[in-house]
């Protein structure tokens, strides 16, 4: 059994136990998420993406010691970092070993990072990921970063967890990675060009804005029927409650930019406290993870009804292309009607 | 209704507006599929995965000229690409745009290339392309290139769809790309350095070659007893069972290294023949597809027996923390039962 109260006072070591628990999805680890569940809610979820090489790990560290020490003199926020790797589903974890190398970090206790990795199974990731970040909150801690690697669909599934996501780029990644961003850019709440001490950051950050015209229609070109030209801005006029993605460049080796990239996450969770737009992520947020959790039960559930060696007949079938995938589905699912 | 009989003959404008009904997840394209089904299997499916920025499309198109033109003599195969864009979810394609750019491919009609992007839903992207390969088959394309940009989880879900799988590096690409290596290597078959004729080359294939030797215990260093010292290789003797992923380096721009690619992929499906594996993963990828099928259908069915409004309920008490997501599951399943 997991001590929940514990982890409610803020024990690290019970909290790190319930963490890998919660990882390798066992039994005790649900137990205490349930009875954790009432207690989270409170922590602000910020997603930091982007393609490799852009410098994210850097930055999740500079913005957590920025917490740590708030430059306008507020009280330190306790900050969780959940570094995901979402690529590396064979190998369950190391890669990200290097986390803890930012030394004015080490030592604090009001920092706790922890590395994930996919298990393998589909989906699983986002949801082991939603269990990490709500055993955070419920601990009290009050700002968790989720970070992750890469920018495939389990990244994106993992953003949606966020009130509010950076997707970080840098200049000069090529071609391939400027393809990358016209997906990922989607789900930006703030672009960070980072490495803009680096040559071509004017660039990158003119192809930032382009694509951020091509992907809202509300920033579109318009043309002006009473000025008879074409006319930058929104056709419909300006919204107060559209959320326009900013662009901040960072160093992160040396911090620069990044007291000005804390400013807007802080402008973004004004917004989405106005506009109700945080209950509305809150919700989309739970029902995803609801549905996840539903489609896991449904299908063991049924698994376990089924009757021995079915399966292993109707793939036989299916190998032997006798039978069609759509009728496999067919005559496994009919067997449990009774039909 | 699709033409079924059109496409096993191989008309190009009736399986293209196929694909697009599969695409689509239509009724009518999930029919065909069923109907075509039995013509399926006889396809050799190659898949090319990697990190951005290695040059995959370039060398996928250099290996769908070879096939096209065999070095050896021999007759020319019907080649298809499919190229799967799980980077961007939310923009359903258009990014891949550019892929009809080698000129020696344009106008062959016994190509066929074919861009697709996530439609958003977890797992879609699998069962698509795994529907699209199967059009492809049954129409008689004799080698299948499914092309995945980036190395996230959805895209060595695509990679199992393969017989064999190419994994694509190149020199100097940073220490970020390097830590997604780790994972995506695992699933490698065949290691291909791109770019090989950038600096940095030798250091790419060494870190690959220790890598490989981390990877996988029978590749590790060992204590001979009888010599008393250290010897590379295997205890377990040199099982001919097993296949050691071979390294190939290539230029795709000038083709170089190319000709020995195609030579590996095909001694890789010669080994794949000769040990049953090919039997083995056709089983593995048939079943991964019936399960994602059932996952599916059995959601699906569960929803359309819900009643009104139940959902909206619970989902109001989770996000107001009155119950865990374990309990809305358990309050949406009991239901069902009756309870």
């Amino acid at each position: 059994m997991v001590d929940v109260q514990s982890v409610l006072e803020g024990d690290r070591l019970v909290l790190s136990r319930l963490l890998s628990q919660i990882e390798n999805d066992t039994r005790e680890g649900q137990q205490a998420l349930a009875d954790l569940f009432s207690h989270t809610g409170q922590a602000q979820l910020i997603g930091v993406t982007g393609a490799p090489g852009t410098g994210k790990s850097s930055l999740v560290n500079q913005i957590a010691y920025h917490y740590r020490h708030p430059q306008d003199g507020g009280e330190p926020r306790k900050v969780a970092v959940v570094a995901v790797d979402a690529s590396s589903p064979f190998t369950g974890g190391a890669v990200l070993g290097d986390r803890i190398r930012m030394n004015a970090l080490t030592g604090d206790l009001g920092v706790f990072i922890r590395s994930m990795a996919s298990r393998g199974s589909l989906g699983g990731l986002a949801g082991t990921t939603s269990g990490v970040v709500q055993a955070f909150d419920a601990a009290g801690y009050q700002t968790i970063l989720i970070e992750t690697v890469g920018a495939g669909q389990a990244e994106v599934d993992i953003a949606r967890l966020a009130h509010t996501t950076l997707v970080v780029e840098a200049p000069g990644l090529g071609d391939d990675i400027q393809a990358i961003k016209a997906g990922i850019l989607e789900i930006a709440d703030i672009l960070v060009v980072n490495k803009a001490d680096k040559p071509g950051v004017e660039n990158t950050e003119r192809s930032l804005r382009n694509m951020l015209q091509l992907a809202d229609p509300t920033r579109r070109i318009f043309w002006n029927h009473e000025r008879n030209e074409i006319v930058p801005g929104q056709e419909s006029g300006n919204d107060e409650s559209i959320w326009e993605p900013q662009i901040q460049r960072t160093v992160a080796t040396d911090g620069s930019g990044v007291p000005e990239l804390i400013d807007l996450i802080s402008q973004h969770r004004t917004h989405l406290e106005a506009t109700g737009d945080l209950h509305r992520r809150e919700c989309a947020r739970l029902a995803a993870e609801l549905d996840l959790r539903l489609q896991g039960k449904l299908v063991s559930r049924w698994q376990a009804q089924l009757s021995d060696g079915l399966y292993e007949k109707v793939l036989n079938s299916l190998v032997a292309r006798e039978i069609s995938p759509q009728e496999a589905v067919q005559r496994l699912l009919d067997e449990k009607e009774g039909k």
